[in-house]
């Protein structure tokens, strides 16, 4: 008999991705749609389904072990139940593993996505062989997950590593969580591109269009844009001001940075260490900084893997008991 | 044969601490002296060693299974080498644990004392029966140490749970570490007694003497004085503050306040509590707060637990080899 296969499932505020994943965390299969976010758990558990009948054609028959579903948070691992999730519409306390756990009728794993994308960093990407990482996306929010001591941390809940709203500034800029000073209300994907707005509006000698995003300054900035140059170091300043306290915080060997706020890090990264020079204790100075290895199928490939590992906040089975 | 016995060592830059204390946490015979802080790790090793031979003289012959020693950070509980520990004069590099083993012929455990602490609130104290909680003292400065699904995190080199250098204002006040904006230089005890001395400083209508300090603030809140309600209200403002940020990273079931600043908890708690409310999300607002059960025993207890669970960083047996 030939080596298991598991399904990952990456439910994303606008697409949702599922793929066959083996044991060595390469993908087989994948498929992709529009997530019917404004519709409802149930639509999206019937996308999941289809996704799944797709991805699974290319498996031998009964050799997927089961489904690993990563989600925005907060989503309760433990009980399987979302608890609100901004981008979806209608999840408040939708049970949505066993939802999808009854569409499918195979084991299910969640996961919060950040925790997802750090499992499969640790067992596929950037973090193979350590035993403690940070996991950091940057994106239209900034998400994460730890592993420390040669373990994936879960938390109460399965909540742990929502480190986008960590404070960083007391009563500080809005936040999409609702509060004031969040790290991802000046980090984030979406803080920089209004950054850039705001500073494109305000300086005329840049080769920088009124609507760049962080694409094109990265572009700019390495074909020498004073201003691209600038924002880059800003957000690199700002990115490594959360990072200091992250490794104060848990002390990892590497801090592993994902999300498309990461295509530009060999831009960003002199001013993350920089900060990690200035705001760190000499003791975490040297923390090891690098790029996601998995792009954005981090959380798809760690989600399927859950079922290779001891490592799922859960070992309940989801599906309804006849 | 009777139960075993382990010897906790505190090393405070100021006191240190030895005790006898059994499986149940109970001490069963205690000693302390001021600690020898500016004569090197020789001189503390020395007053180690005769506070333990006092200290142990109270358990029956071939009782004791270990010493559990614990230091204020930064130290490798890996290696067993203190980092430079600001405190302690002459540590930056000594092989403590090795040091200690030698003089003492007893297997050795070493742990930051934030994470002893936090073992021994798990094991004995307010964490009892828990599987996620964080540990935060409030005193001089700020510590702390994270259980997390049942285990006692240690991250590399033992070092996770410097909890009191997460920035919370952007090149803020100017911290003891040397850098600016960390949670300590705001909310330690130090800090409070800072802001107390201002404040009366400029308010005559107080009961509160120019030299007032935390305890006196506490008293005075009590008795109604205004200006110590308002330091009151502002402590436990930036206490909740971090302790937000720390909900969000870690998931705890419940955040344990230890440290001399604890003993105004019952008067902190509102307005920690309205900060979480304000500043956390909705997921996290129901985080329990309590105060240390241990008081001020919580290292040196869990520090000597060491012996009596596989929660150590290392399992390593300092003493040397023939």
């Amino acid at each position: 008999m030939s080596e298991p296969l598991a399904i990952g499932v990456d439910i994303g505020g606008t697409r949702l991705r599922a793929a066959l994943v083996d044991r060595t965390g390469r993908l087989h299969a994948r498929q992709e749609v529009r997530t019917a976010a404004k519709d409802g758990p149930e639509a999206v558990v019937s996308q999941i389904r289809e996704l799944v009948a797709i991805v699974s054609a290319h498996a031998p028959r009964g050799q997927v072990a089961g489904i690993g579903v990563c989600s925005p948070g907060p989503i309760d691992t433990e009980e399987g139940i979302a608890l609100g999730v901004p981008t979806l519409a209608g999840w408040d306390g939708a049970p949505i593993a066993r939802m999808i756990g009854d569409a499918l009728n195979l084991p299910v794993r969640l996961e919060n996505d950040g925790i997802a994308a750090a499992h499969g960093e640790w067992r596929f990407g950037a973090g193979r062989g350590l035993r403690h990482l940070v996991y950091v996306t940057v994106s239209t929010g900034i998400g994460g997950g730890v592993v420390l001591d040669g373990r994936l941390l879960h938390g109460r809940q399965g909540l742990a590593g929502h480190i986008g709203h960590m404070g960083i500034e007391r009563d500080g800029a809005l936040c999409s969580c609702g509060t004031r000073g969040c790290w991802e209300a000046y980090a984030s994907g979406t803080a920089f591109a209004r950054n850039i707005r705001q500073r494109v509006a305000m300086e005329s000698r840049s080769a920088l269009a009124a609507d760049a995003g962080p694409a094109e300054v990265f572009a700019e900035a390495r074909a020498g844009d004073h201003l691209a140059a600038a924002l880059v170091a800003e957000e690199g300043d700002v990115l490594g001001l959360g990072i200091a306290s992250l490794v104060h915080l848990f002390s990892p060997e590497a801090v592993i940075l994902g999300g498309g706020v990461s295509n530009g890090f060999d831009l960003l990264e002199p001013f993350i260490r920089q900060r990690l020079q200035t705001n760190a204790m000499p003791a975490f100075r040297d923390t090891i900084l690098c790029r996601a290895g998995l792009g954005e199928d981090s959380g798809l490939v760690g989600a399927a893997a859950l079922h290779f590992t001891e490592e799922a906040a859960t070992e309940q089975d989801w599906r309804r008991r006849p």
